[in-house]
């Protein structure tokens, strides 16, 4: 058995190099090499090892033998009648086609709920493959870039509001894309896959993002240096007026009308004071086929710095500051209602999706690195005894304080000890202790502890509500 | 034309038959009748009308085309590598599911998600295949029906809270019903499948009942009978002791053990306040087989009285007071936990799943039943012009709003007129209206109506948001 434990320990190992290298994308053959010796480790456990390597999945089995005569109701997913079937990959598409199906032609709304990626997953940075997205949509015939500034500011207020450090809106338009893409002369049924190389000019450097255009897309050199040089390009309302002037740029209409644009939203994100983080940005693409106008998304610009306390916290802290990047990104969407519709009716739409996990895995590491204790209830005063036989007086206390709406909770043990009572709430972080012994009850008071500075007072019952209502406002 | 046009309403008069003949668990032969007859009718249309009767459903081709280059990331379910997948029934097996993989040994935690149900749905009952649960559960080794009684009081709490007419919480004991299985001669093999029997005596007589115990599950008339007169009792913490008494049923330990927590909760329960509604009810049973102690269920006996102005949603009303019924339930689970960890430790658990969609579809009846009108927003400022030209100081007021907390809006039009603006504001229950107009701004002030009385006055810019503020939070 010796060996097997090194075998297991040996496979660890591999097994987190495997991943290590598919989440940095690593070249194919590094890879496959790697995942060859894993292999090879796995088959020297032999067949009967298999129990070790036993791993429960939400399939089929778990739900069987539990609900009786009722599993018929099980919602099996290998009849849907051949149809193929996929799990959504975003929230923009449902909305758009949940619009077309009842024929609602203006409507705001957020939905929070999940979405599915077959991507690799990688905890650290909050990427998963399944994970929650909030989305934000106005839809709706309006005048051009209110509401698509009314986006920009929900996206600026958020970020925020949450003190996730500095960040960066950056904005484009996809007519501006297309525009530039005709006049240095890109074939128009490349425009949609160099708009993707283009897309990944946040993570690599112009220089093999150019290779990728030559190489791979079939752009000529010179093409690709005259696209080089546009999407090099960054500035504000006075750079979509510097263009709407560009000798090559001005003579594609689609790329003046969303030249216009940029600098009609400009104006109106300055009255909702939030140009301090917009950028107008060339080299921002967004990868996905569904955006007709304005484009944006939200970076993060100084995560790890300051956090981390340890050597190698700060090492992965500073891969985040770098991969968690992108918070939030959106855009205007005019065609997909229609795409949906049986008539073919447009409904345009502009929207915004912030990722929840990327900002609740930025939080939880801020909440790590300082002393704050993060508390995970709302829980305002635990009832406790000091001596035995006290339940019942626990119990009727307890239910006095949820009537009153307050936020209790007690111990479900007949006669626990104070003291482990009393630890309880410095663990939680609960802010007041509400003591029950047998001197209050034959004085008809309750004495109330503030966890943080031991003190104690006593608390005629008929007041300890507003008592606890008052110390529980105040924090 | 003409024919397809009454061939279609044929079919769509056809359709809601058959759906009623399913919903209401019509006989077989029946529906296979109708169904025959609404095939008929649509081999009528021919092939070339296909186009009315698409639907779209949420399937792959969905989704395809919309994502560009990022379409290898959508989770298709067809490729799971031969493994039998399912749609989660419930949240309590996943729950205990998650314990064991973690290895927690306690938590008290509510989740509110999707589960799936192969059931016929029935929309205005709230009944659907995808629909929301929220549970509450309490993980732990503790004191006897402490945390049972705190589920309980929670039930009782949400009922009461929400005034959705009178209630009752029926309670009983697994063990009870199995010793009295025992002692009423049922051999050990069919408890299971008699319990599922029990379990449909709220919504068949006992004389139907007796006759599936008998004519389908084989027990003799005379066991089913000494089975029929213990389920007709319905009591309190008297029945509890008086059972425990009983010369037959105190022959089975099993059945004293529950017999002994009932009369323990019941005293709790006391305590907290709920007995009022509580009811130990001997016919209660809940088909799942993951119980092992206490299950109760929550019903209530109100529903539809009063509601309705139509004779037909009388009607309506009458036959949902009937199967809205049960709108929570629950009980005890000791060993699911156990069943997923590979050493089998257990963690006893004790949890309630409430039915928020039958909740939501009786509260949006009694709204539509009363002239009460039920906003969709929480709007508390509408942000509106007099004259022409003034979308810039709108943006800049709602902007203000929105940077001090307000809950504001605009419409997102250059120039929309005032008498449109207003109008929107009644239609959507937004109690303030903010009037800019030439005048106002010279004289540096905001109009401020109240849309209920159509009181306006004259606010100074500076004291605004406290005047909002005043007037939102009286409300």
């Amino acid at each position: 058995m010796e060996d097997k434990a090194q075998i297991h320990e040996a496979i660890k190992v591999q097994g987190e190099l495997v991943r290590k290298l598919k989440s940095e994308k690593a070249n194919k053959e590094q890879i496959d090499e790697e995942v060859a010796k894993l292999l090879e480790l796995k088959a020297q456990l032999g067949g009967d090892d298999g129990k070790h390597q036993f791993v429960l999945k939400t399939a089929k089995e778990t739900l069987t033998g539990k609900y009786g005569e009722d599993s018929k109701l099980i919602y099996d997913l290998k009849d849907q009648g051949g149809e193929l079937l996929s799990l959504r990959y975003d929230l923009t598409v449902p909305f758009a086609r949940y619009l077309a199906m009842n024929k609602i032609t203006n409507i705001k709304r957020y939905h929070i709920a999940k979405v599915y990626r077959r991507d690799n997953p990688a905890m650290t940075r909050g990427r998963y493959r399944e994970f929650y997205q909030c989305d934000f949509d106005i839809a709706g015939q309006y005048d051009a870039m209110i509401p698509d500034a009314e986006c920009l500011k929900i996206v600026h207020e958020i970020l925020s509001e949450l003190e996730l450090g500095d960040f960066c809106i950056k904005v484009n338009d996809r007519r501006i894309l297309d525009g530039m893409f005709a006049v240095c002369g890109v074939p128009i049924d490349k425009f949609r896959t160099i708009c993707s190389t283009v897309d990944k000019l946040d993570k690599m450097a112009w220089a093999d993002v150019k290779k990728e255009m030559v190489n791979e897309k079939g752009l000529s050199e010179e093409v690709a240096d005259q696209i080089g040089e546009y999407v090099s390009m960054q500035g504000g309302m006075d750079l979509a007026e510097r263009l709407l002037q560009d000798q090559k740029l001005s003579q594609s209409k689609q790329a003046c009308a969303g030249l216009s644009d940029i600098k009609l939203l400009f104006s109106y994100l300055q009255l909702l004071q939030v140009t301090d983080k917009v950028v107008f940005d060339l080299s921002l693409a967004r990868g996905l086929d569904y955006y007709t106008g304005v484009i944006y998304e939200a970076v993060l610009t100084q995560t790890g710095v300051g956090l981390g306390s340890t050597e190698a916290q700060q090492e992965a802290h500073a891969e985040d500051s770098v991969s968690v990047g992108s918070v939030a990104g959106g855009g205007r969407y005019d065609g997909l209602v229609g795409m949906f519709d049986p008539k073919g009716r447009k409904v345009p739409c502009v929207g915004v999706s912030i990722g929840i996990e990327r900002i609740f895995s930025i939080m939880e590491q801020k909440a790590e690195a300082s002393a704050e204790k993060v508390r995970t209830t709302e829980v305002q005063v635990m009832v406790v005894s000091a001596q035995k036989n006290l339940l019942q007086e626990r119990l009727k206390l307890v239910s006095d304080l949820w009537n009153g709406g307050v936020k209790a909770e007690m111990m479900y043990k007949k006669n626990p000890k104070l003291l482990s009572q009393l630890q309880h709430c410095e663990e939680a972080g609960i802010p007041l202790v509400a003591i029950l012994g047998e001197q209050e009850l034959k004085d008809g008071v309750v004495k109330l502890r503030v966890v943080s500075t031991r003190e104690e007072f006593d608390i005629c019952r008929a007041d300890l509500l507003a008592e606890i209502r008052r110390r529980t406002s105040e924090a």
